[in-house]
C-alpha cells in the first residue's frame, strides 16, 4: 500500500467525459489498495474565459478579485470529479484552497505556498477516502482567496505530495513523459526513461513546458517522487529521480527552447560598482524575472556594457522603467529585440565531460548561428540567438549529440 | 446618509456590461452619501451550466459537491463587479459566503441561514467601502459551501439587510415592480406603488415570481424595508410596507397564478384519527411540500378522501411513496393529475370586507371554470383549476375586481 498524488491538467480534465476518464484512472490506484489525493486544474478554456471577463470588465485589476474570479475554474472541477467517482461507488470528497487550508504568502497572482495543513486530510486518506484537491489556489494571510499563477497546479500537487508525505507525486499531462526535446519541433525525440531533477529543473526553466520549474524545485527540496506519465494512455511515463538513482549516463539528456525571450542592452554605463545592482534591482522591484546577463567593458576602458535577456512579455516595461531611470543609471544608449530564443542543452555529465560547450558552439558555427548571449550552469548551456533559427539548432543539435531514438 | 443593501439578480448582470450598469447604480447610492452593501446573484446562464454538468457527470448527485460547483457563478460576479466599481473609482471588495460568514444549517443545496457575522462588513461600511457580497450561498457548520436553492438570493440580500440593520434594502430586477398580476399574462396590470409586507408574502406563496416567499417572510420577521425596482431603468418601484402604512384600500391587491401544480387524490381513506398525520409525515420527511388539502367524509360514513396539491416536479416522487405505503395507510385509491393551475387572489382588505370569495366564485362559475379545490387563508383565496383555463380566469378577476390601470 501506498500514498500517491496524482494530478491532472487542464486538458485532461477538458470535459465529462475526461473528468470521467480521470475518476478510472484514480479509481485503479484505489483498487491497488493506495491511498489517493487528486490535484486537478480547472477544465481547459475555462481559467482563459476567466481571465478575459476579468481582463475585460475594466483596466484596472486589483489581483485579489482577480483570484477569486479566477479561482472557480478549480472549484467546478473538483465538484465534478468527486461526483465522477462517488457514481463508481468511490468514497471522495473534495478541498478548496482555503478549506485545507493551503496557506500562502499575500502576493495575488503569483502566491507562494507557505504551510498545508494535512490534519484532516490524513484522516480522511487513512479511512479510505479519496481527496479531490483544487489545485492551483490557496488562502493568504488575510483570509481572501490566492492564486499560485498559471501552472501553479503542479506545485500545488508537489506540495501536497510533500506535506502528506506521498510515495509518489505523479503528473498527468497530454504528453507521456519528458523527451529529449519537443517532438513537435524535432520528430527524432526520444522519450526519457528517466532524468534527474537537477536536469528536470534546468529543462523546465529553459523552457520545457512538461512541468513547472516551481514544482521541480520543490520535488527536489523535499525529495518527492515525481512521474510524468499520460491521461490518455497506460505507456510508462518518466521518473524524475536523484542523481544517484539515474542508471543512464549520456552526454546531455535534453534540449530545451524557449521562444518568448527578449534583450536588452545598455551601452556606455559608467563602470562603477553598484551599477548592476541598480538596474536589476529596478526590475526586481517591478516583478520583471531577467534570465541571462552579460557585462562587458567597452573599448574605451571607463564605460561598459550590460545585456540581458528576459520574458518577452516585459520587454516594453522594463524598457520603459530603463529609460525613465537613464539619468539615474547614466547609459548612453539602450536597444532592444524581441525576436530571439533561448535554446539550452542540459544534463549531469557535464558536470565529469570537458568539451561538450565547444561542440555545442562548433554546431551552431557550422550552421551559420550566430549567438547573442551565452550563459551556463554546472549542468546546463544556454544561448541566445535570432528567434528564426530555433528550429535548425534544437535539431542540429538534438542529432549532433545523439539523443535520437534508437 | 442612510445604509442600504441593494440586490441585483442574474438577468441584472447577465454580461460585462450589465455589470458595468450594477455598478453604476451602485455608485448612485455611493455618491449621495449612502453606505452600501450589494448582493449579487450568478451571470444568467451561469448557474443552469454549472446545474447541468453536476447532473451530467452521473446520476448520483453528492448535494455538497453540488454546492461547491454551483456556488462558483456567484463567486465570478463579485470579483467582476468589485473590479468595475474600483475602475469607477469606488473602493470595493467583493465577500463570499463563507468570508462573512454567512452561517447556515447543513441541509445543502436548501440551506437555510442561521447566522451572519457583520463585525468585519460593519466596520468596512462605515470606513465607505463598499461590500459586494455572493447572494446564494454560506457555510454550513462542517465547513463546507452551502447554497440556499434557487432565487436564494433574494433571502441573502434580506437577511444581510437585517443582520446590519440597513435603513432599505432594494431588490433589482427585470420587472419594475409588483404588478397587479403577471403583465405578460395581462396587458391590462397595474404596477403597485406599495403592497403590504402579507400581500407580498401570499403573493409570492402564490406563484408571482418577483420576490422569493422565504426573502418577504424574513422582511416581515425582522421588519426590513423592503423595495421591488428596475435595473434597467430609472422609474421608481413598488415599497412593500407594514400594513399601517399602506394608503390604498382596496378590494384585492393582486392576482398570481402558478401553473407548476399538480393534485393528488387519495380516495377509500379509513376515517380515523391521525391518517392526515400519517400521509403528510411521510411526505415531508422525503422534503415534499404539500400546498392546498381538502379532506371530506366519504358517502358511505366509514372512509375520507383526501385531495391535496404540491409542486408538479414532486409528483411522481410522491405518488411513488404514497403507492410503497398503501399497506400503511389502507387507502382503496390513488388518482393524480399534473395539469392543474392554482390561482389566488390576495387583499388585506378580505380581513374587513365579505363576500369576495363569493365574487370570485361566481365570476369563474361564469366563464365555466370548474373549481377542484379552493383554499383561504386571511388575506388570500386560491382556487385549483384546469391548468388550460389559467389565463382566462386571471383576466376575468383581474377586471372584475377593478384592477386594470387607471
Amino acid at each position: 500500500m501506498a500514498r500517491i498524488v496524482q494530478k491532472f491538467g487542464g486538458t485532461s480534465v477538458a470535459d465529462l467525459d475526461r473528468i470521467r476518464n480521470v475518476a478510472e484512472k484514480v479509481k485503479k490506484e484505489v483498487a491497488a489498495g493506495n491511498e489517493v489525493a487528486v490535484v486537478v486544474s480547472a477544465m481547459a478554456g475555462a481559467t482563459n474565459q476567466l481571465v478575459s471577463f476579468a481582463r475585460d470588465i475594466g483596466p484596472l485589476h486589483d489581483a485579489r478579485e482577480y483570484d477569486t474570479i479566477v479561482a472557480t475554474g478549480e472549484q467546478v472541477t473538483v465538484g465534478l470529479l468527486a461526483i465522477a467517482l462517488q457514481n463508481m461507488g468511490i468514497d471522495a470528497r473534495s478541498w478548496l484552497g482555503w478549506q485545507i487550508p493551503f496557506r500562502t504568502d499575500e502576493v495575488h497572482g503569483s502566491a507562494r505556498i507557505e504551510a498545508i495543513e494535512t490534519e484532516q486530510l490524513d484522516k480522511r486518506l487513512k479511512s479510505g477516502q479519496v481527496a479531490v484537491v483544487a489545485g492551483f489556489q490557496g488562502i493568504g494571510p488575510d483570509g481572501r482567496i490566492t492564486t499560485l499563477g498559471r501552472g501553479g497546479s503542479d506545485t500545488s500537487a508537489v506540495a501536497l505530495a510533500a506535506a502528506l508525505q506521498a510515495d509518489r507525486c505523479d503528473i498527468y499531462t497530454d504528453v507521456d513523459g519528458v523527451y529529449t526535446t519537443d517532438p513537435r519541433l524535432c520528430p527524432a525525440a526520444r522519450k526519457l526513461d528517466q532524468i534527474t531533477f537537477e536536469e528536470m529543473l534546468e529543462m523546465a526553466s529553459a523552457g520545457a513546458k512538461v512541468l513547472q520549474t516551481r514544482s521541480v524545485a520543490m520535488a527536489m527540496r523535499h525529495n518527492v517522487k515525481l512521474q510524468v506519465l499520460s491521461s490518455f494512455n497506460e505507456t510508462p511515463g518518466t521518473m524524475v529521480v536523484d542523481e544517484e538513482m539515474t542508471m543512464e549516463q549520456q552526454k546531455i539528456s535534453g534540449i530545451a527552447y524557449s521562444r518568448d525571450e527578449a534583450k536588452v542592452t545598455l551601452s556606455g554605463l559608467p563602470d562603477k560598482p553598484g551599477i548592476a545592482a541598480a538596474i536589476f534591482g529596478q526590475l526586481a522591484d517591478a516583478h520583471i524575472n531577467v534570465d541571462m546577463i552579460v557585462q562587458s567593458a567597452a573599448a574605451d576602458g571607463q564605460s561598459t556594457d550590460i545585456t540581458f535577456s528576459l520574458g518577452e512579455a516585459d520587454l516594453d516595461k522594463a524598457v520603459g522603467l530603463l529609460e525613465a531611470a537613464r539619468g539615474d543609471l547614466g547609459f548612453a544608449e539602450i536597444s532592444s529585440n524581441g525576436k530571439v530564443a533561448k535554446v539550452s542543452i542540459i544534463g549531469t555529465a557535464m558536470r565529469t565531460q570537458a568539451g561538450i560547450a565547444k561542440t555545442m558552439f562548433a554546431i551552431l558555427a557550422e550552421k551559420g548561428i550566430n549567438l547573442q548571449v551565452i550563459s551556463t550552469s554546472e549542468i546546463k548551456i544556454s544561448v541566445l540567438i535570432e528567434a528564426d533559427y530555433t528550429e535548425l539548432a534544437v535539431r542540429s543539435l538534438h542529432e549532433a549529440f545523439g539523443l535520437e531514438s534508437a
